[in-house]
């Protein structure tokens, strides 16, 4: 039994989903991971982790649009110093996933066919997103 | 330390909350797991996990209102390919879990006493969901 | 390889975001945990688990404001044998975390700098809540 870490970048311009599966993928191959437990963690509170669809981007367009309605910028915050998408940004976050773990069996992520791995963007401004990962097992 | 996988096969009769708490317990009394982590992994992106409460059933039906409610079929959604239950369902599974891992100590679950574990079903047709199970410890 | 278990109280008064961070660094320190996956489970239907921004208190105020009005307590609920904060309780639950793991480096969480673990109650009575905690690693 062996476990690793990885940190994982994800370069983001505005608010949405951006995939990052096969960064996922290319540390096991690397690293020749077997068979395990594979966890995400998203090191920030005004982004977050999700898990959807990857087939149809209609679906990615949908959610993004129904997180805005949910938690809209001009909502009745007090919280309002970093500007007008940083609290909704916080509700998106708590309303969606810090972590995941998805587990790695023959060397493969145990995904379904039409899951993806998302980094979930709530902030209008480009950011750099690190996600720690870590892996146990053989 | 050893590790195992197991797949467990939820049939569904459209949208609800089913309970699997019963098929994770034959799972550790079976392979005699004592101290560990248990994951669980639902492959879909139209059903998901939750844990609730297992006492009174009018917390579940409340519970699926509420997410027709906030989620609802006749939503503004491009997305709609599937059916008007797909887009939604995808929306839901968003708002709870894909991933979840719960300690094993003595050979029990640390459950909670009123706490279940349910595979949240978002479609209105009958489906076999899978979830992915992974255990590490003793 | 080795593993471990704690049972961290959590004291409440009331609903709010309690935070236990400390708790958790302390429990590292005191069992000299260098590297490995730390889990928490909350062992309750009507408090979860968030990790989320712990730098200005008025994000936990404007989140408490949200889960209010995004799951009132004067909701269409059939359950309400045990008050009228009980159903919304569960719903904040389903809508949030009852499971997190963080992975740990060098004897650190590896939280980001404005990251905070809380516990969040949901429930208008004061409770002692119970979180799970077991760690895997070395």
């Amino acid at each position: 039994m062996r476990q690793a870490f990885h940190s994982i970048s994800i370069p983001t311009r505005g608010k949405g989903l951006y995939e990052f599966t096969q960064d996922i993928r290319d540390w096991i191959a690397r690293e020749r991971f077997s068979d395990g437990l594979l966890s995400l963690f998203c090191r920030h509170t005004s982004a977050s982790l999700l898990i959807s669809e990857n087939a149809d981007p209609d679906v990615r367009a949908d959610l993004a649009a129904y997180f805005e309605r949910i938690a809209p910028e001009d909502g009745p915050y007090v919280h309002d110093a970093e500007g007008p998408d940083d609290m909704p940004a916080h509700i998106r976050a708590a309303l969606t996933q810090t972590h995941l773990s998805i587990p790695v069996q023959n060397g493969a992520l145990l995904l379904g066919t039409w899951q993806g791995v998302y980094l979930f963007e709530h902030r209008r401004a480009p950011h750099t997103r690190e996600v720690a990962a870590h892996f146990i097992g053989e």
